[in-house]
């Protein structure tokens, strides 16, 4: 092949917010796939609040992104070349393909996906980790029943706008935070959420005592910070508080602000739990024909927001640290 | 009945550590018992870190105690006048008397014990409600099972020394957090923890790497602040984090300190809950009995640390928040 890839590499520790200093773009030749491998052309990369936390050192749930390796990044892609009998060129798939143009890997991890049923972006949205994170946290860690009142924060976010979604099908009230009136907006009218709270406008502590009267019974939380501190003011009695994400944290250079109302917990007899997706990889089938399901049946609206360019990489990547996406964000290659 | 009561009604809400001045010590006659109530004479009283979060103003687990109210405290007396008759003059009761030396009150919610089974004080630490918060938080709330790693902070204080000895009875390896050498000595020594760290002379998070070396699955907290920070940093995948106490942060006035680590619930699959030991009371006597054959059995080992004099309550009391009790610490009235 003559073909030429375009990649991202981290080549340093970012301190705070990304820059694009902290990355080198360099150009080479895409790799023959070997034995078991596949050659896949990268259409759309998922843009996950997550990915600051893969740069940083330190022990995680998964290894930090080494100095010099490609920055890992989930994807969407066209096999053009295959070493393995399970996949054919033509064929599309889902994986850890990392930010560049093409990406030759193994095909452990590939997941193949039909271009025509959704949009391809709508995989790695609603149908893909996205809608998985949401599925597993709201529903196992939090244990959402129906007559709960589930509050979300970064809920016109990818993962908080399927959290409400999902709370609402399963019956319960659904009241987001979010930032600006055009997202609590949105999601009122457009998704169906009880009620939702401006947390760049309003006091949420009050917001959450005008629309969870009689206490929070799911707290789902992709923010931490404040918002966090104010959601735990409210819970109700054996409150399940989960603990998702704290986007608001990530590019402290401070250190992180803790909860200074974890006390709640004991007060309420609630809990404060953290998940990560791929422990659930045994019921993504179970989960996914569900999601599936309720999209196809007109109950779960799936919301992309495509910037442009593989080459814009570390400046679209702020976009979700400065709350300017509604919905996933994806990269369009 | 001639007799006087003396009492300490609490008269204004303390800022930071409890001042004499926050109460006023009052005497007046002792009031004869109406139908359904007892008059007990108030023989030991329980000197307990909670006390300092009854008399803050707003919601807690329990009201707070009102401006005038008697300061509330569990107790151990024998009954000197009843109009019930299920208790006779003569018996040893235990119930919520107040810091006074005579109380006149409903008989709900009293416990008869055998002042010959046990040392009076006994029945308000192991034998009492300090030994159903250790046994219903480790075993229920941490689901502690043989084999875990448990730590616990406060370790020699009343709760905390309970739980390590129940933790060893079950199969856990037992860490203690206690402050100074002799407690820590204690706690490896005489009750068979299986090591004790000395938050005031070594580094806990160091002396948690040596003494969990495969991380923490159940950390049993009487404390917050930074030994909280320390035991969240060393969480074992899918750790159970006890919310019992913090008691390094009742007395701040300048709010509570959070705990920064806690997104290690997130990357360790851990949960962080809170309980009261109230809402165990339907198996009370179950826990009891339990706790009683383990005492009878030489396996739990009960250690009180008496104070005399009703007057001196207030420095009392304080003792609890500088850490200088080893065990249950008790009024002798």
């Amino acid at each position: 092949m003559a073909l030429v890839n375009h990649r991202f590499q981290l080549t340093s520790r970012p301190v705070g917010l990304v820059k694009r200093s902290d990355f080198t773009y360099s150009e080479a030749p895409v790799a023959d796939p070997a034995e078991g491998e596949v050659t896949v052309k990268v259409r759309y990369l998922s843009l996950d609040p997550a990915m600051r936390g893969w740069m940083n050192e330190g022990k995680s749930y998964v290894p930090p992104v080494g100095l010099g390796e490609t920055m890992r990044a989930l994807g969407i892609g066209e096999v053009i070349a295959s070493k393995d009998a399970k996949f054919q060129v033509g064929d599309f798939v889902t994986g850890l393909f990392g930010v560049q143009e093409y990406a030759t890997l193994p095909v452990k991890g590939l997941q193949k996906v039909d271009p025509k049923a959704a949009h391809l972006p709508v995989y790695l949205s609603v149908l893909g980790m996205t809608g998985l994170t949401a599925y597993f946290g709201l529903l196992d860690v939090g244990q959402a029943k129906a007559g709960d009142t589930v509050v979300v924060s970064g809920a016109a976010g990818a993962t908080g706008m399927v959290v409400g979604q999902i709370a609402k099908i399963k019956g319960c009230r659904a009241v987001g935070i979010a930032g600006g009136a055009e997202k609590c907006d949105y999601l009122v009218k457009e998704l169906g959420f009880d009620a939702a709270i401006d947390y760049k406008n309003q006091d949420v502590k009050a917001g959450l005592k005008v629309h969870a009267p009689d206490g929070i019974n799911v707290y789902f939380d992709n923010v931490g910070g404040d918002i966090l501190d104010a959601a735990l003011s409210r819970l109700a009695r054996n409150a399940r508080v989960v603990v998702c994400g704290a986007i608001s944290q990530y590019n402290s250079s401070e250190g992180m602000k803790g909860p200074a109302n974890y006390l709640s917990l004991l007060v309420n007899r609630a809990r404060m739990e953290g998940f990560v997706v791929f422990d659930y990889a045994a019921r993504y089938g179970e989960a996914g024909r569900e999601l599936a399901g309720w999209v196809a049946a007109g109950k779960l609206k799936s919301r992309e927001q495509i910037v442009k360019g593989l080459d814009t990489f570390p400046e679209s990547l702020l976009k979700l640290f400065r709350g300017e996406n509604t919905g996933k964000l994806v990269l369009e290659v």
